[in-house]
């Protein structure tokens, strides 16, 4: 079942396995795991006065969890992750609500050597009703089984370095008169980021085995490197590898530190995971303004912060370590929408 | 409180204290202990396609919430547990179902040396409705408290290797027509699994401290022998021991890798753990099909797959090792129902 | 935005940021980490049969909560936590239910040396109804910004040892006719205990540093200490230093072997960290019975047993330590409901 490089066709649509009722458990579970501060993923309140009918599920879980499903069948065979891009958060997520997942083939690049090739896929996360939630693309480097197998031709697609700003898809009904900055934490918002604003996110997280195990199972997400220490002590790393999403959610909710109305995300622009974590590393993060958005009426509508965060580990973040920096882990490119 | 051997009166009905609202929270936990991906248990519209009223909690959160409540009682001075036998699961527990236990002694053997005995019990789990959502038989060795205390008269209950299939109780209003196999995960159905048939479950999944503890907890299983590390190091062991259910289901949550439509457990014909189980060790698994079964009329009703599920620790099991091997921990014997 | 001790002003009400929902998911996950078996807070009928509309969450868990959001506030640049006193728990807090926080500072007084001070709170939590569900005082000792401010005038309000038993608030609605002691898990009730009594509360609990961070989390308390190891490297103990509180949650889930009946938190009169806990270590628990006070009418109402628990690591307690034992790691004084 696992497929290799030469079993991806170009436009085949993969319809992924095991839908996923995800729930105040999952949410609860989700807390736990980052202890995230942002208002609007948990207080019931205070999404109802901003105008969502009801408390959303934070949009890294839902990120996961549409992620997670694709594993199987798209890089369980994956050398390495290459990049995502293109990512629009849709219509939002609550809980009781069933997600699932599709990839199509968008793109097949075999590689000169002809042991491996890049397969793009533009993975679709709908809920119970058919409604799109979140769609992304993402391209991995996947090994062939046969290295004899013919090449398919090179397609490689078209992947913008970030979201327009037209393309974000704002929150339905969002009603900025009912947004409250002290519950929210800050009185700083939008109109007061300018871009090129740096913003370290203080304190570290040290990452326990047991976390991110508990994190990439709720994620359904198989892949046997996070998971089997046995086999590992054979590999690259000789231990267990953290999955890239925890480090990205542990940034996301480290960086309430400085973005608290940065409430939610919009877009998915790119993310590099430029080196390993382990269990006992200390993840530390910044964040710097890459564009600022208005979005529709204003009086509305949220405007959109571009941000870029970066994560290191072992190494605070107050002197803003370079992408290049030996110590960063992640370069995560993303839009958040901001009052 | 505590019973030793001698307190323990053939017929009596014991009462187990902390009757246990399960929820979406449990069921949450219960997913980042174990990442199980059996549609029925994780998607609710899966569940209500096939004719569940709705999405079932997993049935060993099930077993193990009916099973923690006895150990205060029965099973606290336990030198060890010996078996299980006749378990047979009944009406399915959904979230805001409240399960209580109680327990009938129905067999009691001292040993020859005088200082121990075999307990029998036959468990009873009920919802809040009175419906029986589970039994099972177990039998431990308890010590005796007074090594002098009379023996009482040797009871040893007919205890079958396996349930008989047509005291499996298959799921009311099941219909296999809405069953999808594409959502499940394979098109492997009832059909196409042979008596004798071996599947290995791939990766293994390295166990850490505090995730067997989170589990055993979220039980309210008691067993201080899982929890106090200062205790054990002057133990057996030197360190604390894994609870014999979190393999169990771990190797469940596993061989969803090749049984992907052994949707649901049908009931508990055995289970042995042979080997202990410490942190740090890495769990495989693999199963064979023991017997099939028929139940009732096929155009509405599941199969029942009668499976042997062996794990074990820092081996995996592509070679299908047997259950006396060094390495094999566990050996499950089961019915699934499967479409 | 951190206070330092010349930020705070004699009656300033701080309006705490992030309220929070606790849902059936957050309730699980306090019950994976401490395995809590007080009947009134795991089972739905059994709340109710005594008069709760709802099955109650963990009265620690609301504690936890509350004083979570008061962190970023109060005691980011705390050198040390000083104590608790008179803190009350007032309405139940169900699942759905979203908890503010507010503090206003109560007392203040800067240290001869002139470099920290005592900062003094009294803190309100709420729920969305603006019941007060939890309020408690506290005081901790700050570090200055600038050690040359001027000293405010000194102010040290009156915390008695103990909140007068005519000042706990029974729970609306207690039907004691409705309690059934075989689920609960004893027949010892409130006429049973003595003051002066004395109960060990038997095996010990190891704990791991992904539990105190998940449980950490949870509540959304952000102080570093217990998080960054990279940091802590370079600090006073050389590692992350366990939440206090995830103390007092242990001790009081502990606390059911021998408290069975004492079914709910009524007040905490005091509470001490006497020493720090650090991953790897093991506490035990034992409780002295102090006060007992008939509160209302006996007939309807449940009594209150006054409480001192002392919390040891790697040291069981069946020796019944004293405050003073170097084993000692917490002392924390309460009333509970008992029937």
């Amino acid at each position: 079942m696992s497929r290799y490089f030469e079993d991806f066709k170009l436009g085949e649509v993969i319809t992924h396995a095991t839908p996923r009722t995800l729930t105040a458990g999952d949410q609860g579970m989700y807390m736990a795991l980052y202890g995230s501060r942002f208002a609007l993923h948990t207080s019931a309140p205070f999404a109802q006065a901003i105008g969502y009918p009801a408390m959303p599920l934070d949009d890294l879980l839902v990120f996961h969890t549409v992620f997670g499903k694709t594993v199987p069948d798209v890089s369980i065979n994956a050398v390495a992750n290459l990049g995502y891009a293109q990512g629009v958060f849709r219509v939002p997520v609550v809980a009781g609500d069933t997600l699932r997942s599709e990839s199509e083939v968008i793109g097949l690049k075999q590689n000169s050597n002809g042991k491996t090739g890049t397969v793009y896929v533009h993975t679709r996360g709908y809920n119970q009703r058919n409604d799109l939630a979140l769609d992304y693309r993402r391209w991995v480097l996947v090994e062939k089984r046969d290295h004899d197998a013919p090449a398919p031709e090179t397609t490689v697609p078209d992947l913008p370095d970030a979201v327009t700003a037209a393309d974000l898809v704002p929150p339905a009904g969002f009603a900025s008169d009912g947004y409250d900055c002290t519950a929210a934490g800050s009185d700083k918002r939008f109109a007061d980021f300018q871009i090129g604003d740096k913003i370290d996110h203080g304190p570290g997280q040290t990452v326990e085995d047991a976390e991110h195990q508990l994190a990439t199972r709720l994620y359904q997400n198989t892949a046997k490197v996070h998971f089997d220490g046995f086999a590992a002590q054979a590999g690259r790393f000789g231990k267990r590898l953290i999955y890239g999403g925890h480090v990205i959610s542990l940034a996301r909710a480290m960086s309430f530190n400085g973005l608290e109305n940065a409430f939610a995300l919009a877009a998915i622009n790119g993310g590099t995971h430029k080196a390993p974590l382990f269990a006992g590393d200390t993840v530390y993060a910044w964040t710097e303004v890459l564009d600022k958005a208005e979005v529709g009426d204003q009086g509305a509508k949220p405007g959109a912060l571009r941000l870029r965060t970066i994560a290191t580990k072992n190494q605070p973040c107050n002197a803003f370590p370079s992408k290049d920096d030996d110590a960063t882990i992640l370069i995560f490119d993303y839009w958040a929408w901001c009052v």
